[in-house]
């Protein structure tokens, strides 16, 4: 990589962008098979610079959760570039037609999807995803300007090599990827509005939140994954202790784990016992309001463990007197990710599932698969909390918008309007 | 109405929302109904409030086009009643099902569409648009705060009373539409990101500009309509000619007439000389760069016109050399609303509408299409020039969401991963 500045180099990827934007299906996906074989052929050379980044993290002391991202070998690296496969596979998101209607005779106007640009996309210490994330922005018809986790720098220069000579022998133009390597370079992106149509952060939510609030272009990501898991009065008791170890302790730190359990209170001198024994036995540790600690002792749960996204084995466990009860504490400390009832009782999971304002709201299952991948789309943009579309989950529809085109012979507006004014048709094709 | 806080009404209106958001397509439209008849009954005591506001404007010394705006008549006032109706007409946006999937067995998920909530929307001193918002508001299932011009003060008041009279014998809980009545409470509302899902700014570009600036929710409207026109080459000279007249002169104030002509060098000697008389016999005042000057003498064109939306009857003129800079210069200056082509070359329509990064891309009609109602959606809540949809016009769906449901059996997220994960079946229902 030369030396250029970052509006430069935006503007590059910008240029390329506007190419790839309306390459056929069959070009993107001949350049994401380019770049599987040319990460096929660079193997080497990436482990060994992943060796390097390593070896400083291990220098470092970083733990070993981080180090486990960091670290590539043959196996992983193969099934990245796998999963670079499978998104060639994914349907083209792009040139889908919504509205093809003909306004008046021979003026007919079409909503298809485009690409949105180019995409500014940082994420942690973890090489492999800049294969996904180049292959999916490759897909969409975007452009994308990456930067990695610091600890990653030299695996993720080395893929981006790759992936970049591997475009160097397709219609795909090699400046649709680029590689920004300097954390300074993260807040000068965020200037960027006018080359760069969305920023996709992934990592910690305060870093989510540091990005919303540093720049003017449009966030994917969600700062925020509070959920909760509300046991009904005509809870099935299996499936209540079930659902709650499993939301809360099969992987603690995903944004789709639970919070906050609230139990009816006139189920709660039943379901509780066994809820609290099986929790302990995972070692999650346990705070409870009032009404929990009468029937249970443990930690007290005050006013802020209910705004509190532990993201650990903690959960917070509250008594309600009704389902409106939990609908409304939901509502008011929910974080409208992904919230869940467990109730026999239809009419009861139809009201939450009505009444709680959430991207995803369950009944009688477990708030984990919210989830991309589980919920069939291939892949995995970010998950949006935001009431507006796309919300929840995002595959690749996050990276693509539409525009109107509208072909006429000669038509005027004018003659549409006043006293004997024209009318359209308005017919669908 | 009586004195209650900005928070405290907001809040009602909330609860209101939430129980409006569930409600039948029948149910809407009963109390749409109800709305009409009651607008019917209280009509002379609303044109009796509206000869107030008219002479207060007037004492003001008010324009006389916003005047005509202010004003109201028994047809008018007919009229917003015929549209209210027409927009129960409309297909229910809310409880659409996008996707209805099988994630594996006992899992389904759906995703459908819901209502936003809560919007506030600020518009001109026009008292029919509070008929037209609120049956919107209603028939998507959203709660809404209205603020409308101070001129129109009493009309609003007298207007708000009807409809919520209305809506008292109905579902509809009449806290669902509130009217906002000072200038100050703007502010106070766009604070409010806790009770207010959507901000709807109509008015003038800067005022659009100022809610933007001063608010986190997130806001539907565009600041700024800078539409070119290029006459290509290739073009038909009667209908380059025709449409520019019409996408100059038919109404310049709108967002959707254009600013800027491109001509292509070659024709422009040909063409010129007629669409200058045309549009001069308008009253157009002309400015055109060194290449236009050239050919007919007129007031120059500096770089700030080519970034200005006169809103007026001004228009900018500029020659290029070529298709592709004719498509620079409007992703340099344009404001991604509308954009269109002249030319019999399909091959160059097709290469701008491909590479105009626009809202909407038209060829050989005139950009004034750019409109809801145009589009055939019944309704238009708004026109976005944002990248990300909802992108150009924007009918009911710019006032929904969706949230996904899932339900399942107990199901457990744990046993999809790992070794001897099951798989997921994700058949489409």
């Amino acid at each position: 990589m030369t030396a250029v500045s970052l509006v430069e180099m935006a503007q590059r990827t910008r240029q390329a962008a506007a190419k790839l934007a309306v390459l056929s299906t069959a070009a993107k996906n001949q350049a994401i098979e380019a770049m599987a074989q040319a990460l096929t052929a660079a193997a080497t050379d990436i482990l060994a610079a992943n060796g390097i980044d390593c070896q400083q993290a291990q220098a470092d002391g970083i733990s070993l959760p981080l180090y486990n991202r960091l670290k590539l070998d043959e196996t992983k690296l193969k099934g990245a570039i796998a999963g670079l496969r499978d998104v060639g596979q994914l349907p083209d998101p792009v040139g889908q037609v919504h509205i093809h209607r003909e306004l008046d005779q021979g003026l007919v106007l079409k909503r298809l999807t485009c690409p949105l640009g180019v995409l500014g996309v940082v994420f942690e210490a973890r090489p492999d995803a800049v294969i996904q994330i180049a292959g999916l922005a490759v897909k969409s018809g975007n452009g994308v300007i990456l930067k990695g986790g610091k600890e990653a720098i030299h695996s993720c220069q080395e893929i981006v090599r790759a992936i970049r000579r591997g475009l160097s022998a397709t219609t795909v133009n090699p400046e649709s990827v680029q590689l920004l390597t300097t954390r300074e370079e993260i807040l000068e992106l965020l200037q960027l509005d006018q080359y760069v149509d969305l920023v996709i952060p992934r990592g910690s939510n305060e870093f989510v939140r540091f990005v919303q609030d540093h720049t003017r272009i449009p966030v994917l990501g969600h700062a925020d994954g509070l959920c909760h898991l509300y046991i009904d009065e005509s809870a099935d008791l299996p499936k209540a202790v079930e659902i709650t170890v499993d939301a809360k302790t099969d992987y603690p730190a995903a944004c789709n784990a639970i919070e906050t359990l609230l139990i009816h209170r006139a189920i709660a001198p039943e379901v509780l016992p066994e809820i609290v024994a099986a929790l302990q036995e995972r070692q999650v540790e346990l705070r409870g309001d009032g009404g929990v600690q009468k029937i249970i002792p443990m930690n007290p749960a005050t006013e802020a463990d209910w705004s509190a996204e532990y993201s650990d084995l903690i959960l917070s466990i509250k008594l309600v007197d009704s389902l409106d009860m939990a609908i409304a504490h939901i509502n008011t400390y929910g974080s409208k990710h992904t919230e869940a009832i467990i109730t026999e009782d239809s009419i009861a999971a139809e009201t939450f599932l009505n009444f709680v304002d959430a991207a995803g709201v369950y009944h009688n299952c477990s708030t984990r698969f919210a989830d991309g991948f589980r919920y069939g789309f291939g892949a995995e943009v970010g998950i949006s909390t935001a009431k507006l579309p796309p919300r929840g989950p995002v595959g690749l529809e996050g990276l693509i918008t539409y525009k109107y085109q509208m072909t006429g012979q000669g038509h005027l507006a004018a003659p549409y309007s006043g006293n004997a004014a024209k009318s359209f048709t308005h017919r669908d094709l």
